[in-house]
C-alpha cells in the first residue's frame, strides 16, 4: 500500500538511514566529520531537550514525537484519501468542544458553487460588525476537507471576535492546481459584494498562508480590489526547496519534519507538474508591491522559518507594512494547536489587534 | 597560557569531543540514538550548506569557518587582554575605509569623565538635526575598547544619517559590572541636557543590545526620562543559558558558536559573581512596561535567536510597540559585518526608518 521515501536534501555528504516505520532514527555512519563543500557547516549529532522558556501546554506540544506518517507516502489516490480521512476524523472530534469553549457557531454555506463555512462568534463586537475575514485552511493542499478545515477559523472568530468565511476549496487527488486558488478567488469575488474590501482580511496558515499570498497576487493580476490586511502564518512560500531552515530545522520540527517528506508529496499532487517557481505556487517569487498590511507568524523550530522571514523581507523591500512574530521553540504552525496554551492566545491576539488596526469599520 | 573548555550544555545524553585547537569537530561516539528525556529530540549529524537565498556578500560571511578563538579561554587577565587587543586591532584597520565610504567623522570626547566618540555624517539630514542617538557597542562586555567599538555607530551615522555618541564604557578584566552600565547612564544623563529625550534613541548589538535594554530598566528605576525609541540587536538578554536556540543553533552559528564558550566566559568577567537573573544583567527578566518603541534584529542561525524573540514577546505582552526583523541564514550580528552587503543596508535602513517614525524632531 505505502512505500517510504527519504528526504534527499538531508543526506548531504554522509550516509544515514531512517527507520521510518517506527519513526525512530538510526545513524548508520561512524564517519568523522569532513568539510563537504566550501562553507558547509558540519554539525555533530545532538539531543535537543524541550525548552523551559515556553508554557507547560507548549512544552507538551514541543515534546510530541514525530508524526507517524511524516514520511509515509501512499502510492495511489486511495492511500492518500485514507490518510486524509484519518487526520480529518481526528480533528473533527475536537471541534464541538472548541466551538463550545469559544462560543462560535459554524454553518455550511455554498457561495457561487464553492463550499464554505460561515464561522462567527455568538456576539460580534461593535467594531467588527461590518468586517469580514476570508479563511483558507492549511494541510499541504490535500488535507483537512470539510469541517476539519475550520479549526483556525474558529480560533480567529472566538479569540478575535471576527465573522469568518472559511473556504472548503477543492483538493487533490481529485482537483489539482488551480482548483483551490480558483475556489478561493470565487469566494473573494463574492465577498466583494458582501462588504467593503478595506473592511476585509484574508488569512491562513501553511498551505493557507501561501494561498493568502497567492490570492493577493491573483487579485492584482485580475485587477480586483485587495483586502485591507492579510495574516499569513508560516506560509509554504517556496515549494522549490530553497530556504535555509529546510536544512537547519530538519528533524527538529516535529510537524513537517523534513523537506521532501509527506507534506511536500501532498503539495506535489497539487502542483501536478506546474513550474514550482510560479509565484501563484511559490509566492515568495511574486511581486509584492501594493500588498496590504501583513502580519506573519512562525516559530524558531519551524521548517518554514526561513520561508516566513524571506516573505517578510520581500514585503518590507516592496514598501509594505509587514510585521513578524516568531514564537520560541515552536515547530510548524504550533501556535494553533491548543486553545488553552497562552502562546495561542498571544498569537491570535496579535493577529486580531493587527487586523483591528488596519481594517476599515 | 590558555586552556580549553567545552560548552557543557551541548553534551546532553551522549559523548563527543571537540578538538578545539584546530577548530575542527570530531565525534567520538558510535552510539545509536536513544531518547534521553521525555520529548528530547535526537538529531543526526548533518552537513548544512551555505544558503543560496542570501546575497553573495552574505554567503561569504555565512561560509566563514568558526572563529579560531571561539572556545579558547585564557586563564588570566593578560591572556584576555591579548585576545581583546588582537580583535580590536583587526577592526581598527577597517575603520578609515568605512568612515570614508560612508562620509562619517569620528571624534573622541569625554563626557562627565566617561570616554565617548562623537560619530556623525558629514551632512546631517534636516529631520535629524535635533536628534541624537546613544550607542553601546557589543563584544561580550570585554571586547572592542576605544575606536574599535565605533563600527556599528559609523554604520548608523552613515546609513541612517544620525548624529551618534558611542560610549567607550569601562570593561573587564579591569572594571566588572556595574561599571559599563554606570558609564552608559552617565552619558544618558548628560545627553538629557543636550536634546529632548523624545528626540533620542539608544541602540546597540549583542552585549550592546542587552545594555540598551538594561539602560531603559535602570532609567525607569532612577526615574529618569526614557528615550523616544530603542534598537536592540540580538541582545545577550539571558546570561543564565535559557533559550532554545542555545541548543538548536549550537555549532551552526559561526560567531558565538555555543553557549558557555569564549563569549560567555567574557560575560562572566563582567557579571563577576552577581546573580545572572538580575534584570540589569539578563534584561529578559525585567519589567518592560512603559518601554519606548523598540526594534529588534536577529538571524535564523543566531545562537541568540530565542533570546531576541523572547524579548520581542515580553515587550509586546507589556503593550510596547515592538517590531522584529529576522534575517535569513545569518548567525549572531552578521547584519553589521559588511557595509556592502545588501542585508546590511536593509537592516540599518529598517532601523533608521523605525527611529525616524518614532523620534521627535
Amino acid at each position: 500500500m505505502a512505500h517510504c521515501s527519504i528526504a534527499s536534501r538531508l543526506i548531504t555528504g554522509f550516509s544515514w538511514a531512517l527507520s521510518l516505520t517506527t519513526a525512530t532514527i538510526v545513524v548508520a555512519t561512524t564517519q568523522a566529520f569532513a568539510q563537504t563543500a566550501p562553507g558547509t557547516r558540519d554539525l555533530p549529532a545532538r539531543s535537543v531537550p524541550v525548552p523551559d522558556t515556553v508554557s507547560p501546554q507548549m512544552q507538551k506540544i514541543i515534546a510530541a514525537p514525530l508524526p507517524a506518517t511524516w514520511n509515509v507516502i501512499p502510492d495511489a489516490a486511495d492511500g492518500w484519501r485514507a490518510q486524509v480521512n484519518e487526520s480529518a476524523a481526528a480533528v473533527n472530534q475536537t471541534l464541538p468542544a472548541l466551538r463550545a469553549q469559544l462560543h462560535v457557531k459554524v454553518e455550511p454555506r455554498a457561495i457561487d458553487g464553492v463550499k464554505t463555512f460561515e464561522v462567527a462568534p455568538e456576539a460580534i463586537p461593535t467594531q467588527n460588525r461590518n468586517r469580514l475575514l476570508i479563511h483558507v485552511h492549511g494541510g499541504c493542499y490535500v488535507s483537512f476537507p470539510g469541517e476539519s478545515g475550520t479549526s483556525e477559523a474558529i480560533l480567529m472568530a472566538g479569540l478575535g471576535g471576527f465573522r469568518v468565511i472559511s473556504v472548503d476549496y477543492r483538493m487533490p487527488p481529485d482537483a489539482p492546481y488551480p482548483a483551490a486558488l480558483d475556489d478561493a478567488m470565487t469566494v473573494w469575488k463574492a465577498a466583494l459584494k458582501m462588504s467593503e474590501p478595506k473592511n476585509m482580511a484574508i488569512f491562513g496558515t501553511s498551505a493557507g498562508g501561501a494561498l493568502t499570498l497567492s490570492m493577493v497576487l491573483r487579485a492584482k493580476q485580475d485587477n480586483l480590489p485587495l483586502p485591507g490586511a492579510i495574516a499569513s502564518g508560516t506560509p509554504m512560500s517556496d515549494l522549490t526547496g530553497r530556504g535555509d531552515s529546510f536544512v537547519t530545522n530538519a528533524m527538529l520540527d516535529n510537524v513537517l519534519v523534513a523537506y521532501g517528506a509527506n507534506c511536500d508529496k501532498r503539495a506535489a499532487l497539487y502542483t501536478n507538474g506546474h513550474d514550482l517557481k510560479d509565484p501563484l505556487l511559490s509566492p515568495v517569487y511574486g511581486d509584492m508591491h501594493g500588498f496590504p498590511p501583513a502580519i506573519l507568524t512562525t516559530g524558531t523550530r519551524d521548517l518554514l522559518l526561513s520561508n516566513t522571514v524571506r516573505v517578510h523581507r520581500k514585503l518590507r523591500e516592496a514598501g509594505v507594512e509587514a510585521v513578524l512574530q516568531v514564537f520560541e521553540g515552536q515547530s510548524h504552525a504550533q501556535y494553533m494547536r491548543d486553545v488553552n496554551a497562552p502562546e495561542t492566545k498571544d498569537a491570535f491576539g496579535e493577529i486580531a489587534r493587527f487586523l483591528d488596526k488596519h481594517l476599515g469599520k
